[in-house]
């Protein structure tokens, strides 16, 4: 083992240098005008993978395409299943960027770029890690298949069809996911739990055209009003989302949860700077960890309707529009927040107004079984290269595969997340620090030692 | 008279080509990036006060041009001033106009183009009338005194700091302003009571940037559902504006009032027709007439926040914004409103977000006396050139200068619109009616003719 991790340390320049040529790729999968570069992006994992030693093919969806491959050595020893997703967030807003995101700059120890840490740095680990089994040792001590997506970030829908028709291909023991965080900087974490997700967006259509304010208002709904009206009520000053039956079916955390969150190391005033923000706000009687990871939000995250430019414009505006999201914890369904969602807006909705509602995708929470081998192996690789055994915590985000292997293909999934929730995913200046990027990769060599010791259970 | 009006009629083509001279100019007086384009404006303005025999000049002001030309005839006659805007709205959204904004087309008996009835196909009827006069007769038969000013669709205050310093120069028995429109298409109008106006933006910043919304989703004020909820407080489902005190000071119609109302002819099937609506809405207990014109109102012109593009994307945004005009009837004080309506929105707003609020201009409601000799001596003229006696109406719009011509200079303002609400004024396909454009050029002839005759009370 020690020659794999000494081989590692001697090529950490190599492995970055190779990181930022797959973060220069724009593979901005929410938008259609990227189709070019996404498939340029799925080009350049098929490369790194043959080059770690893998059986590698590009699988076109209807989407955005998958890249698979594999390594098997022994039927009996155990199968895992490494996940990663090649597309990223857009990159706006533009002009809050230091650097541009598909340009990656190293400042401070850090490599800055549009999926630095979301998922392109973090699923690249894997790749060197197998790679340097290979060179070292000539080969891996248990079966490995790699799935590298191009849809995580657009809610795209192929990649279940695709884990449907190639349930035999992908068979496996357990999966491993690198698309979360530590639980605190050099305060390394697994994940045993994430929040589910549901999308939509509302279009209102009020008058045919933009309308004079002064010569028609008062007379006809205005479809901000309206809009403003439908959303601003989701949220009531305690905190807690309106919707009729929205917690309904929330599985509340347990008291010994409870105190395990009241125990973690956390500091308002630290989270408070973080996010660069006044003070918290949140569903009233849970703790902000507890709110940010084990309750259910809803989130507009888009709004537009009329005029934006400079100074006034005194018009009724012809039509609006607002994403929401909400995040969901185990037990709710997407389907009944969806239906909740729906019927909820459309109740707040004036006459002469058209209500549309568009829904993207959703997805439910996930929690993992604490007891399981295959944690207790992975936690032992991640103490090995962090120096620090790992955090079992919840996270808030969502990830829908996580759901779709355990529904679809029958595993769990080990979530060993390097990153760090301040590495400012989804927002401009996105990061990774190189330090983490190398110790993943370290954490990674170990894994498939430690993985390969257990036993499965078929 | 009839020598006048021949003459008109004859120069028709003319003067319709002069007009679509001025409508090329992109005259947007609220983006500072057509400030060399206002500037062209007014220097052909300028032109044209010159041709019709006018002595005119150019008074530069902190803002946008305003320029000025008189012929005065006699001190014991009647003096007049005429006022105007070359200013115009911005023309988007650009993609909803047929031909483009600033190329004046006709089709179908109309002359397309941002401004066409807003106001320099209505202000340029006075002129062409002087010229007329003047070259038909060499002379006026009173003193006119011509304003036209460029900051009018962006609530400029300088037009107010010129009236201030140039009392003596602007003094007057009575003023004429063309910027409203006809009761119906052939009715003719003269409106005798206007809305108020105030204008604000409320800006809110709630984390420095955007975030995940699944990995701080729950723990603090998101800005977008924040002022969702207080913008959508503001109209209650029964149509009336929630501002504590917002009616207090309202001066309701009369029942004799309300009869007259009752009796103009109105379609509500024609009026949804018109705007494209499938439903009217707004106070309870008010005809659309009436809450079209004679009540208060408060509409959201614009909003904007987080993503906007293709598709979901998960964020808490960092800021968000909304532009808001209410509309007053008279006895309410635009400071009284505007203070309202940021306590309002004030006291919904969540812990964690910073608060702007920024004030535009206002100004308060009017009302003309209707048995002043002015008016009588306007419906002649009127009566003449439409073939038929106007309507004495009120309009849903606010032309703050009537109140400025109060309040500063001492006279009251006859508003004489040509044009039509169906006009789309502040709309894409903004339009004016050739026939409407000729007969109140004809109007307008008569219009000194009568006038003439009318004593001063000085």
């Amino acid at each position: 083992m020690q020659q794999i991790l000494d081989f590692l340390t001697a090529r950490q320049d190599t492995a970055l240098h190779e990181l930022c040529q797959f973060l220069r790729i724009p593979s901005v999968s929410a938008d259609s005008a990227y189709i070019p570069q996404m498939q340029a992006c799925a080009n350049w994992v098929l490369q790194a993978m043959t080059d770690a030693g893998l059986q590698a093919t590009i699988y076109p969806t209807a989407g955005h395409p998958i890249v698979y491959g594999e390594r098997l050595v022994d039927p009996a020893l155990p199968t895992v299943l490494i996940y990663g997703h090649y597309d990223v967030q857009p990159p706006d807003p533009l002009d809050l960027w230091t650097t541009p995101a598909f340009e990656p700059t190293i400042r401070d120890g850090r490599l800055y770029a549009r999926g630095a840490t979301d998922d392109k740095g973090q699923l690249f680990t894997h790749l060197k890690s197998i790679q340097a089994w290979m060179q070292v040792n000539g080969g891996l001590p248990l079966n490995v298949k790699v799935l590298i997506e191009g849809e995580e970030e657009c809610g795209g829908v192929h990649l279940d069809d695709f884990l449907k028709s190639h349930r035999e291909l992908l068979r496996a023991d357990v999966a491993v996911v690198s698309d979360t965080s530590q639980y605190g900087d050099g305060i390394p974490a697994i994940t045993c739990g994430l929040r589910g997700i549901v999308a939509a967006e509302v279009r209102l259509r009020g008058p045919a055209k933009d309308l004079h304010s002064g010569v028609y208002g008062g007379s006809l709904a205005n479809p901000v009003n309206a809009l403003t009206r439908m959303c601003g009520a989701l949220i009531g000053p305690d905190g807690r989302v309106q919707i009729p039956g929205f917690y309904d079916d929330v599985l509340d955390l347990t008291v010994e949860e409870r105190s395990g969150y009241a125990s973690l190391p956390f500091s308002e005033a630290d989270f408070l700077k973080e996010v660069g923000s006044g003070a918290v706000f949140g569903e009233q009687g849970w703790s902000t960890l507890e709110r940010r990871t084990a309750r259910p939000t809803c989130d507009i995250n888009g709004i537009l309707g009329g005029y934006t430019g400079e100074g006034p414009k005194t018009i009724i505006p012809s039509k609006a529009m607002a994403k929401i999201t909400c995040r969901l914890v185990p037990r709710m369904t997407p389907q009944k927040v969806l239906d909740g969602l729906e019927s909820f807006l459309r109740a707040h909705c004036p006459p002469g107004i058209e209500f549309e509602f568009r829904r993207f995708h959703g997805c439910e929470a996930f929690v993992f079984d604490p007891t399981s081998d295959w944690l207790v192996a992975a936690k032992r690789a991640v103490e090995t290269a962090f120096g620090q055994p790992p955090v079992l915590f919840r996270e808030g985000g969502s990830i829908p595969v996580v759901l779709s292997f355990k529904q679809i293909l029958g595993i769990d999934t080990l979530l060993l997340g390097w990153g760090r929730n301040s590495d400012n995913l989804h927002s401009p200046d996105e990061h990774i620090h190189l330090q983490d990027f190398h110790r993943g990769t370290r954490a990674s060599a170990c894994l498939w030692q430690e993985l390969a010791t257990v036993r499965p259970a078929r």
